[in-house]
């Protein structure tokens, strides 16, 4: 069935504001059967909202309008919204109630413009609002559905979990979309497609994505089935996808890279040590945002000079002489030493020319030398990774995190 | 003046992505006279496209439609136009050869699809764009104005800022936006706004947003002047909230803390190390994303360990033992110790609870404790910090940046 949204707010016309709550929306409202045809965007005008819902209600079954239900001059969706169906609003008693009643056990007298929260459209369902002032409302209307939520995305989640989307799903009656999600790393995007593609080409009924990301690809299967209708031809193609493509998948169920090594650093019981030159910091970074990191992550060093790449990880004067900071001897020297300095398991090291000046002919701007050893294997990668500065860093820290999973799943039994 | 935007592409109604154009084209589109009053997007259908083009041109001068220009049968923008201007269009001989030479310089034959792009509406201007294949178009409608854009950034921006925006600037006679944008650190979002509340309500004709980030917090003024009118009022407010928030405005021309801070590093001609434990890296990280910040970062670690804290800073074990690693005596011990151990000017650390786990009454989860040191003077923080994991390292990161940038502050002459 299909679906509207409409942000309404002067801010999301700004240059500092964009509307996420329809992101979210759209995954659920996909899930619970209704395809999102619309979005769109309108300030605090009255007018402008009760004609963009006008218009919104000829063409889809559902319009879901945010924001502008607050309690200021500015927030007047509720009355666009009745003025668009051709209805009045009435004052709530027991909505009112329980606002002065907040504001005082907040200890503050409510002021007379917090009223118009409790103002509902006749024949409207109140629909709780725990984590802020304003009720969201549904309305039915000759078999058109319009749902007020409030803007800021703490407030309106609840409220569209636990009120709208049961609804959604009973009007819809079984229809939904069925998806799978998959996390891709080393495969670059366009072998990616090429590869995919001869498994998904026959399957027409499945819509297949691939997104390029800074720092890993992705695949979206999906597929819109009825109520009853089996999803096995998404299942089906899914497992063949995964098979095509083996251990470059490093999630099916959402995982991020850095949570899925540090599973398999906790499977293996090995502790880890970091050594970064140019992407000093975003690789202990990423480790560290998975919570518990602290049982396989000694630590690290941030050996953005020369001077710290022989203190730290005692990388041999010669060495950074003969070769330079980025060559293949230092970065082995650095994970070898970082290992030795933390005493972990396993170290792993990077140095770079992430740009914009530094590059040579020889040495280009994006070249990034990466090292990880555990004292018996050593393994070595040379790449030259292209983007701009912020980039070439993003995509050095993934390639180490990628290159160690590639190291721990050897491990695996 | 009055502009709409349409973001065409089914893709942009998928949970994966969402119409970041709009935010890049507004900013400019104010400076250049024109108010954005609806933001729409669309899927690929070409009535719907149509329909929404026609909706538009109702209410508003410009109406910019980005994407859908590209070569594969998803592309319908430009079809959707022609019948939304009840016009045709021709495929352009120039354009084709254009298209048809690029494939050749990449040494591929160019496949039939690809010739729609050279498709033009009648009586449009060619958009030339140099960083893709498919040109934009430009289209006088009886004194409205109709923009056809690629949808790749890289692609629509140099078009947009080559060939649009003087011609809008020309429509538009005169009448912009002045802004100014303040960043601003260490005052809470509430106090924010009271300290400068008094300032503005006098200027009623200029418009104040005060914009709060996870880091830190911004001010917004805008006013829309007419050609020959004087901006001197906004000029006015904003020395007078310079002056009221003094050295709490780290940036009044978009630089970020980093850039501010490293600048101040420059002047002063100190180096500086880093001891990172909850934050394990993202300051790091901050610091070098400042392109040449090798001239005045020497690196740090990652102590994320005990063991950590005492090899490479040399914290005393009984330190530990007695204040634990969340203390401010062990955060004095790690900014001195990787002073020391870099053998840098200035040493900074940070060390605290980002949760979720680890937390105790007495000790909570969003404790950090921040300590700096020149070997002269040393200033040392506790902070409480709410939020979850993420945002709590985040803010500590920040939080140490601002620390630093007021004590070198106080070192300028």
């Amino acid at each position: 069935m299909k679906a509207e949204t409409i942000a309404v707010g002067s801010e999301l016309l700004s240059t500092d504001n964009i509307d996420t709550n329809s992101l979210y929306m759209t995954g659920e409202l996909n899930g619970a059967g209704w395809e999102v045809r619309r979005k769109t965007v309108v300030g605090d005008d009255i007018e402008d909202i009760a004609d963009a819902l006008r218009a919104a209600l000829n063409r889809a079954e559902l319009v879901i309008l945010s924001g502008g239900l607050g309690p200021t001059e500015d927030d007047r969706t509720r009355a666009a919204a009745a003025l668009a169906l051709g209805r009045k609003t009435a004052r709530n008693v027991k909505i009112l109630e329980e606002l002065q009643r907040r504001f005082a056990a907040r200890g503050f007298r409510m002021n007379k413009n917090n009223e118009r929260q409790a103002d509902v459209i006749d024949g409207a369902e109140v629909l709780d609002n725990p984590f802020g002032t304003a009720p969201g409302q549904w309305i039915e209307d000759g078999g058109r559905y319009v749902a007020l939520l409030p803007g800021p995305p703490r407030e309106l989640r609840p409220i569209f979990e636990t009120f709208v989307l049961p609804k959604l799903r009973a009007i819809a009656g079984g229809r939904r979309v069925v998806s799978k999600l998959f996390h891709i790393t080393e495969v670059p995007e366009s072998e990616l497609d090429a590869r995919i593609a001869p498994l998904y080409t026959a399957h027409t009924n499945i819509e297949v994505t691939v997104l390029a990301g800074t720092r890993h690809s992705s695949v979206r299967l999906s597929r819109w089935i009825d109520d009853g209708e089996s999803a096995a031809d998404v299942e089906d193609l899914a497992a063949k996808i995964l098979a095509e493509l083996g251990s470059s998948v490093f999630s099916d169920s959402g995982e991020t890279l850095e949570e899925a090594v540090g599973g398999l650093l906790r499977k293996s019981g090995k502790t880890l040590a970091v050594a970064e030159s140019c992407t000093s910091g975003i690789l202990g970074t990423c480790i560290t945002r998975v919570s518990g990191s602290s049982d396989y992550f000694r630590g690290g060093v941030l050996c953005y000079s020369n001077d710290a790449k022989m203190k730290l990880c005692g990388v041999p004067p010669e060495t950074l002489a003969k070769h330079g900071a980025v060559s293949a001897e230092t970065a082995e020297a650095l994970a070898h030493g970082v290992r030795s300095t933390l005493s972990s398991d396993i170290g792993i090291s990077i140095t770079g020319i992430a740009g914009p000046g530094g590059g040579s002919a020889e040495k280009p701007v994006g070249l990034v030398y990466f090292c990880l050893t555990d004292g018996i294997n050593t393994e070595s990668r040379r790449r030259v990774i292209p983007g701009d500065r912020e980039s070439i860093r993003e995509r050095a820290a993934h390639f180490a995190l990628s290159m160690l999973r590639g190291f721990l799943l050897k491990l695996q039994p």
